[in-house]
């Protein structure tokens, strides 16, 4: 690990990429200030020196090349070790011209400073301490956050409340460890420090809290990617209707604020803060009829990958026999799905009528996707059926499936420990079990890191951060 | 005029839109600092008052709306009048996620902040006095630069090159309107203070600066713009492999630099700092025979908007006749455009015998556009080509089709006053006359404004400009 930690000069554009009024590049390292004053005047005529300054001020002026002034730019000033990266760092925003940005990269790098790599700043933050693994992945969550509970449960992660739990659950398991550990240096005389009966019991709470935080991932990473809709129906049912219908009121709503632009794909809808993801919308448009063709492996698999089925039908195409016969038949398809059944096309005359010739099948719900009846109602009861599944958000939720597979790396060795205490194994394999939970839970926040794993997880960040 | 000088709070997102690392939010107005303090919270418990920091500090913290977090954020604050706007300035440094950007300004419009209007941070500067009318229009044009000449001419005029030189104008002119309207008060005593051949010389000496700068605007219209270039020939000369063979190296610089998007057009290359815009590029990629269709008016209007036009030619298929009547046949055609023509396709080991053969048409360049042959130097004929036309760039050159249109103005009507002192007119015409160029003067730097014409103006910003 220790190659990794450098404190050469960074620097990277970190707003968004394109033209806006204004940009902002930072620079990280031992150097920053000095690198930026060898080009930065302060606009008075005034040589004020940006070494000489304090910590957390802004400084205006011009960036010069030579005699060229590159641009006018405030200068954010932060001082080793109060800064992001507790490194020297040095912020200057600047007009938002890919021009402009571009000539102070290149100034920069000219003068010394290197091209960060993605999240090469996070990762500085981490290796100077000023973050734990965990948190310094939920930094790469929260910017990618696009819904309230993603955004809450990648703000908690960066503030600690995920790591906290872990390093509880490790501590545990360290205070055991020690004390196995002690018997082996007393291996001849054969002592047991750590009583088995207490150790299979932090085993069994080790394993439940675990366990919680395995199984909170199918929650987690629904937050994170979206609950997985598939509305499926015959032809002509208004697959298309009812999915605009979700779509664009919400889109109304976000229009209402001049300049935004939506960077989510399409067929997304957050609904009362929870995200909804249409499964392959594109088919939806142009399917022939989902149901005819559910012996077709691909709409079978489909409707595998969906947490929530909405069936769909006309209430004046199907008889009620007509439909229970295909839920009968659609029911044994759709696994764990929770099924949705709706009738669309109401007549607010009829509505009444309607629900009695249906009312054997139970709660169906009946709206009007063109006219918006009762779509409402349809997304409260979307929101609902993922409460009921949801652990509470307010609890630990595990959205990273690195941190999964490394619960699950960690149950195992612990079953490993159990099943040894079971059956008297030696305290040296007991130990190895031990040690290998510990190097496990260690590899979440960082405790224990190699190359490799660091290099992959700030890979996936953006530059700049 | 008046009724636009607002002190109201106003917010914006002022990076480019999107995901990046970070986002800043900009508010401006009486309130600003107040109305973040509210819901800004620093993070060591100590209850920070942002009204009682220093201007031009930045303080590390969290934005809470009730209990929940909605970012880890710093917060910049700049004290009236040490600001951008002179109001008291607040900039909110987020984590880049368009769901965190999307939550604070909702947080603060609701708080009381209105959503700034395009160019609207700018507007308060001119209002209060930081800048003049051109200087903020420079700007909308600082950020959309996109060349190095384009950015220093921006830069210059937002450094307030051009608006001196106007001001210097104005100032002479200002001059002997006094005199002038000086004799209206006397007028009954028929006296000159203004000797009307002082006067004479001073109006054509103004005059001759002012179509200077008229005559600079074609210049710099095509530095914002790009000069249009078009690349005509028969089909097969190799129009797209010299069209792709002078943008691909640029794009290869470009993309050395990592993470940088061009947000600009296809098709247009910037060539030792000078923008060429490829005219209809799309034609180029697939004309059938630009030549043979030359009397097709759709063709003969995109040769007429074209400063410089590439005339390719496969050294093997024509020979010097018939390339001497498509040359005598074209010219013509081409108004004041530069005819470059150019021979594709040779063969170093014949290179010597291609010159000789075509040696009678004068200077022709040949190259292979394939091989990337001599494609450099055709880079570097059309930047001269550029270069010959230009005032030099160092000298004022105007970029705004709005200050054209007020010079022409200017320019008639101090024609106007030239006439009316040679037929001996009255005075009253004489300061009318005057007093409208001063007006028409006096628009270019905002000493004369109306409402529509500063709407205009600034809702060509972007937000948070």
């Amino acid at each position: 690990m220790k190659h990794f930690k450098q404190s050469d000069t960074i620097i990277a554009i970190a707003t968004a990429h394109g033209t806006g009024a204004i940009s902002v590049l930072r620079l990280s390292g031992d150097d920053a200030i000095e690198l930026v004053d060898r080009y930065f005047f302060s606009k008075k005529g005034v040589t004020k020196k940006l070494n000489e300054v304090n910590s957390h001020t802004i400084h205006f002026g011009v960036i010069k090349n030579d005699a060229v002034v590159i641009d006018e730019v405030l200068v954010s000033v932060f001082k080793t070790p109060n800064s992001y990266t507790s490194e020297n760092v040095v912020e200057i925003s600047c007009h938002g011209s890919n021009y402009i940005q571009q000539q102070l990269l290149q100034l920069f790098v000219k003068a010394g400073a290197r091209l960060a790599q993605p999240g090469e700043f996070t990762l500085r933050a981490f290796l100077n301490g000023k973050l734990d693994l965990s948190q310094a992945e939920a930094v790469a969550d929260l910017i990618s956050s696009n819904s309230a509970t993603s955004h809450e449960i990648a703000m908690q992660q960066m503030r600690g409340g995920f790591s906290t739990k872990i390093k509880v659950l490790r501590e545990n398991l360290v205070n055991f460890a020690s004390l196995i550990e002690l018997e082996l240096d007393f291996s001849e005389e054969d002592v047991e420090f750590a009583n088995r009966d207490d150790l299979k019991q932090v085993i069994l709470s080790l394993q439940r809290v675990i366990q919680k935080l395995i199984d909170s991932f199918e929650v987690g990473n629904v937050i994170k990617n979206g609950i997985p809709v598939a509305i499926i129906g015959k032809p002509n049912a208004g697959k298309s209707t009812l999915l605009n219908a979700l779509l664009d009121e919400e889109r109304a709503i976000v229009s209402e604020i001049p300049g935004t632009t939506r960077d989510v794909i399409e067929d997304e809808v957050t609904i009362d803060g929870v995200l909804f993801r249409f499964i392959d919308t594109a088919g939806i448009r142009e399917t022939t009829d989902a149901i005819e063709a559910i012996g077709v492996s691909k709409t079978f698999e489909k409707i595998k990958q969906s947490s929530i089925i909405i069936y769909l039908f006309d209430v004046h195409e199907l008889s009620r026999t007509e439909l229970e016969n295909i839920i009968d038949e659609l029911r044994p398809k759709i696994g764990n799905a929770q099924l949705v059944i709706v009738g669309n096309k109401i007549d607010k005359e009829d509505i009444d009528y309607t629900r009695k010739e249906f009312s054997t099948l139970g709660d169906l719900l009946f709206i009007s996707a063109k006219d918006n009846e009762s779509v409402e109602i349809l997304k409260k009861n979307l929101v609902d059926l993922f409460d009921k599944r949801a652990v509470n958000v307010t609890e630990t939720v595990i959205t990273n499936a690195r941190h999964v597979e490394a619960l699950h790396h960690t149950q195992s060795s612990l079953h490993k420990v159990f099943d040894g205490l079971n059956a008297n194994q030696t305290t040296e394999l007991l130990a190895t079990d031990i040690r290998n939970a510990l190097h496990h839970l260690g590899l979440i926040t960082g405790e224990i890191t190699t190359d490799d794993l660091l290099a992959n997880i700030f890979s996936k960040f953006c530059i700049g951060k």
